[in-house]
């Protein structure tokens, strides 16, 4: 390509979810992109969307759909990429994937730009990938931290909200809290279970409950959502010794994802400095004065882009740990933002200064 | 008292949310009593409650209130008992406290029946207090890991129900997922708190939340609740130096409490030796098959006594170390049960064998 030409970007699974969020973003941040092809299921293939102010047809997922294309962002389920993100790379199309796919892969890099940017650049499949929506929130909010003390050990909580579960997971958490209003539910043993009876995506009843499961099973009764907590973050923060102690669990909210974590540094930590160090850290803000009412909660973050940090204490019994708790949008920092972000780094490189 | 006379009880906060699950296990469990007198504040006495299967009027709380009474159970605010536990052991009366006021004192015995019931003997104060509902299915889940392995370390983060702040917590969240169901909160910053204007106790909307605070203000950013998920426990086990990492976070359930808890011991684990540990622990059920969707949700547990304990995984990164799901009925075990269980303890002590 030559330096008059804009980069194009086609958008894989721009009818989903966090498709959905990635079109919003590409028609509010700096435009850097020359055509935006929009590419879905056959099934969905033909409907017009909104893309920039502008209405364009969804066109289906085919290998002559990335033709002329520079750069493609996947959102589609994990068979879906494990086909198409080759084929698409194959062609000389860039590929940034936010499917579990490829994250553990020694040869794709996984990349959240405000901690590890120059990972993008190699890329010897052609193909970066985007970490997970819990993991985004986590390193999102820690890298700062880690910068200044070292990050030795993490042990964290998640409280995840069913839009990860895509657009099922609202609309069965929605229909749920229908269900459930007006009643005495709460009050005795199945009575949740009598009135809930769709459990849509999730291994239990939602509204009014916690649902210690997410993701699929693994080894030793893990889940693969647990096991990501540890993997990923190691590979982004280049910390293949880093301890992680991970339960992941299902509340009731629609979108936002919160997590209680302990992390352990090499260094004495003051609460006063971690407070600072959070305050100027890219992408986070700090939002912690509890007496006043003041810290993150998931519906309080939607649509927001920043990792939110409150709670900030050092921990009583060990002075190089901190105890934190931190929510970020899952559909926005934690999905499509990082995608979008990704996808302007490969297009500076691709698009020579001046 | 001679051997004949069986001891009397007085429930003192008998009208309470607390006190309504007292007076019903006090009618379902093997009767030790005598006289139950029904005691709660001037403006509820002269109601008629029911214990036993019989009608009871409610005294108002006065020093006459104790006459005759062996054993006095209080579910009370903090102030109230602070006022009035004292003058009801002035006169004799065996006092078993669910406040916060008398936890921490030196010469007032915490109690689990189940972990340390001798030390229910030992009561300078003629007081016998009762820990916090989410310190109970924490201590109460872990004693019997503890025996065998030795527990040096906790970090904690609670999944908590809105009736522990009472009958209007549980209004309120009743009230908030009514105004919430059939919109689309949850979309956009804000929107929640455009639809949810009342917070009752609780200092952000909780329907579809998750509200990071639970307790008062301590000192450093910490809250009461934080601070006794670390004294509480370390005074019933008899571990002053236990170390304990936790953050307390409130969930839109009505009852129920949940913790996410990574436990390290002096000895090396096995997951297979401390699903067994738990199995056969008192107080405790194992439910332990995630891939058969088998794990203890709050919703679930409501209305039973013991603390539910399932995804158990040994620590990937220490072999000294698990990790786990627990969930407990704050308002039994949590509260009302554990105090009956004292109670009888007392009772039995004062009722000579034979």
């Amino acid at each position: 390509m030559t330096s008059e030409r804009r980069p194009s970007l086609a958008v894989v699974g721009a009818t989903g979810a966090v498709g959905t969020v990635l079109l919003g973003l590409l028609s509010s941040r700096r435009d850097v992109w020359g055509e935006i092809r929009l590419v879905a299921s056959a099934r969905s293939a033909g409907r017009t969307l909104t893309v920039r102010g502008e209405p364009a047809e969804v066109v289906a997922l085919r290998e002559e759909a990335f033709d002329g294309i520079d750069v493609a962002v996947f959102d589609v389920p994990d068979p879906v990429a494990a086909q198409w993100a080759p084929i698409a790379a194959a062609k000389g199309v860039v590929v940034v994937d936010n499917s579990a796919v490829f994250r553990p892969a020694e040869d794709v890099p996984l990349v959240v730009p405000e901690v590890n940017a120059p990972a993008a650049r190699i890329r010897p499949r052609g193909i970066v990938a985007s970490p997970n929506c819990t993991v985004l929130t986590l390193v999102n909010g820690l890298a700062a931290l880690h910068s200044e003390y070292g990050l030795t050990e993490l042990a964290v909580a998640s409280y995840q909200a069913a839009s990860d579960a895509g657009q099922r997971g609202v609309d069965t958490l929605r229909e749920q809290i229908r269900q459930v209003a007006g009643t005495g539910v709460g009050e005795q043993t199945g009575d949740l279970r009598a009135v809930v009876t769709e459990h849509g995506p999730f291994p239990a009843p939602l509204a009014l409950n916690a649902v210690p499961w997410s993701g699929s099973a693994r080894a030793d009764g893990w889940s693969s959502e647990e096991l990501g907590l540890r993997d990923q973050p190691r590979k982004i923060l280049g910390l293949p010794d880093l301890r992680v102690f991970a339960t992941c669990v299902r509340i009731p909210v629609v979108t936002g994802h919160s997590l209680a974590v302990h992390a352990v540094f090499e260094r004495e930590v003051t609460r006063a400095r971690a407070q600072e160090i959070l305050r100027e850290a890219p992408g986070v803000v700090l939002f912690d004065n509890p007496e006043a009412g003041e810290f993150p909660t998931p519906n309080d973050v939607v649509g927001t882009d920043p990792t939110w940090v409150g709670r900030v204490r050092r921990s009583l019994d060990d002075p190089t740990a901190l105890d934190l708790f931190l929510c970020g949008d899952n559909l926005r920092k934690g999905a499509a933002l990082n995608i979008v972000q990704i996808a302007e780094l490969v297009a500076a490189e691709l698009t020579p200064a001046g």
